[in-house]
């Protein structure tokens, strides 16, 4: 009888970097200053898109306050209609380095192109989002550079396809690449996507690769977003990466899953008390 | 913009039994001398299927002492194949009725059609499988009697269903069901069912019913049932339900997702922390 | 490199009766005087539900003038809410049945529960729906009897498991069973269903029964199902079970995917044009 | 009763240049002197990957016999893994290039990054696969210049995805957008995707733009490619794509899913039956 479904022999053979067994230990990632993998609980948050200095200051002051360890800013936002805000763009990552450096804190902003490249110059996490995630010119692009990956799971991707794309970014050389569930898409729609928890100790097992979760793209109403987070870290997530803003009635997107930072500040702190941290 | 996504004028219309505001303060829902709803958290354990009264009453003894609060045990087993172990019927529900009573504990089992009633009389909860989760003449029938029922979520099922399937139970005159999330059917194969954590805070909110979640079901594997189990409190579940056998090896369905007894006495422990309680 | 993704000797295995080898030249069922099966192409149509005799009789009329073989009519309708119309029970039945001797067309209705049986008397063709595609109890009950049983698919149900279902009536000794693909359960939510058209050649091959397809609960809306119901002849499926109201408007049940008799009629012309029949 | 389930106005709106209201009497789309649209059926076929000038110039010639008014060959293949074979690149490009004008074929290739434009020069139709649906950078690309376009539905895209992703192309002044099913992903796992054949109609009256569709893909194994290949033609496809190889056994990558030519013969003789054409 079977109780772990998996052949440990195939998996080294198929994603020979990204395999648990290449470092049985599991890996720790530094971003900035701070360190994401075994016996660390990693908070990211910010708004989903930088919108101006004063509203990503506000957030950022909040959110350090309230404990996250990390900077998000949407500023080259991949939207599903041509017509939608898409970020500030340059200006965007202008104001999140500063912001970064003004609150001594790593920032997180996604990258949607190659070409973009030397535009993140100042910004410490390059995040691969899910509709990229088998982009693999971009990933390959990234796997020739050093700054860590934060590489969300694709909407339908099994564990394997999103294992492989990390091996992707490993085999050009960066080892350093930090996996983020954030919710795939099923039949049910009562939710913007189903938050796969399975996920955590799953790909915790298949890679040694750490793994975050995002609540908010999952959850799509800010009302669901607290509990998912508190459900990711009990089932052993290395960390969430959470939306918020100050006044999400008037975010630009996705307003409608942002927490308030007061409800980011509790979930911080339930977070860390079922993680023992 | 809409942080909560439902509108409760509707909700009260279409499901006015089941609704939250039916009993805004939720209900609490007694199982022999359990009771499950806010404020509690109730732990089910025992084996897939009652086997023998040896194997019934060494897993019953472990689970009580690990703090379990209700006893379950499949007697009448819908298995897909025609020609798989199907329980012991009627001494399965002997045997389990024998362990209630010996080991104080009130016991569960599945009842797959309404002609089945009166064998279940020693039972304290009826069970209504995924499977049979929208086979409306076995829930009518069990809303024309008292025992609390046990309704789980089909592989399919959408919020709403699963809440309308409720209220044909609440309709006949049996207030006393308790909602049971056990994964549902999406394309991820790496674990049996995809576990919709999103159900707990979202069926809270739409109705007044406990929700509990079954962790085994969704993994699959012994190996992730935890996992699931410590985030499914951490989401704000009523309970848990969780397969256990002293042997897996030699069970004689699912063994493959049952935790040993010490595994279950860790997972206990482990959801009192997270649910402070 | 394999062509074909079965392994015959476990399917021989597993359903010794329902597996293509226990009839390779495929069942031909009889219901009445039609013939379902190799060779043929039958058509089912009628209204969601029997709502009165005029409405039935009319409708009746003109999907036979179509080239309609068998008349559908729901009369014990499973509803998801308790509170929707849920059909003429014993009434509508007697309309159905006084329909089929009036216009010499064999009859197809849904029964939802063994205890209904001597109802369906007069019923030739008694239809398992999605919902109760694993309820075991009914299966059984349809096994232990003769008449034609139209098994549909559960809208989650694997091919195997579906096959699984109708072993369980094959079992019991009654060999009538037609198989019905309905459109499965997807995150693809802009039609009702996502109608799985390699269902009908992998069922064809995996089994000797025969395969329909309703296009009607697959697209929801009238609008797609004459192009889902060519498309599914194209495939090979040995008919089509069509929903047909003359007023879709003012139909208790399911109007809007509802065709015109005419437009039925011109489905039926095609139908039988792709088949080369 | 809403018929039609749709709201033009809003469509209009969303979707300037995509929507059916931009040009109601469909879009017929040029390559090289093959017109894709409103009663044409045009049928594209070859390997999955140009493997060597035998392998493609066999192949192009059985499917140019058999009636492929476009000759397909992967060249920069987007594989799961980044050990597989991932195409001949460049060097397949030319082999492509050359094929065409040796049996006077139009030829088409995936592209994968914006960066690879200059090398496709040779390439008359320029295909974006279902994993960079969403690639918005490529699409931007892609819509800067004036080949056509052949864009795959991403596995987990819905119609309103599709069709936005396709405005990205459109907006940016190449209106030679052609639409491609390939199978979505659902739970059901007997067939590589699920192909979804609603898509045909429902894009067709949702946008101007042709829609082929790719059995291939959905399939998986070339024993269910035809009956698919069929009903997608009877759904009202504006063409199909397939994979055909002489030596399946021996191919470099999908050989399992490839037709033989003459297969493919017969697949496309039953397809201009089926269209009337």
């Amino acid at each position: 009888m079977n109780r772990y479904p998996y052949d440990e022999k195939a998996l080294e053979k198929e994603y020979p970097l990204a395999a648990r067994c290449a470092r049985p230990e599991g890996s720790i990632i530094a971003v900035g200053d701070v360190r994401i993998g075994p016996g660390t609980l990693t908070l990211i948050a910010g708004p989903c898109a930088v919108e101006s200095r004063e509203q990503l200051f506000t957030t950022a002051a909040a959110v350090k306050a309230a404990g996250a360890a990390i900077l998000r800013g949407g500023t080259y936002k991949p939207r599903t209609s041509p017509y939608a805000f898409a970020g500030l763009g340059e200006e965007g990552l202008r104001l999140l380095a500063e912001a970064g450096r003004e609150f001594h804190i790593p920032v997180v902003s996604e990258i949607t192109s190659a070409e973009l490249l030397p535009l993140f110059d100042g910004i410490d996490m390059l995040q691969v989002g899910a509709r990229n995630m088998q982009n693999y010119a971009l990933l390959q692009a990234l796997g020739r550079q050093k700054k860590p990956v934060l590489l969300k799971r694709g909407l339908a991707a099994t564990y394997e396809e999103w294992m492989a794309s990390a091996e992707y970014i490993l085999r050009e050389g960066n080892p350093n690449v930090v996996l983020c569930e954030r919710g795939i898409r099923s039949y049910q729609s009562g939710t913007r996507g189903t938050l796969d928890l399975a996920a955590v100790p799953v790909m915790q097992s298949l890679t040694h690769l750490p793994v975050l979760v995002d609540p908010s793209h999952a959850a799509g109403v800010s009302e669901w977003v607290s509990a998912l987070g508190r459900a990711a870290v009990a089932a052993g997530a290395d960390g969430l990466m959470v939306e918020v803003h100050p006044e999400p009635g008037r975010a630009l997107s996705d307003g409608q899953q942002a927490l308030l930072p007061e409800e980011f500040a509790q979930l911080a702190e339930d977070a860390r008390r079922i993680a023992g941290r």
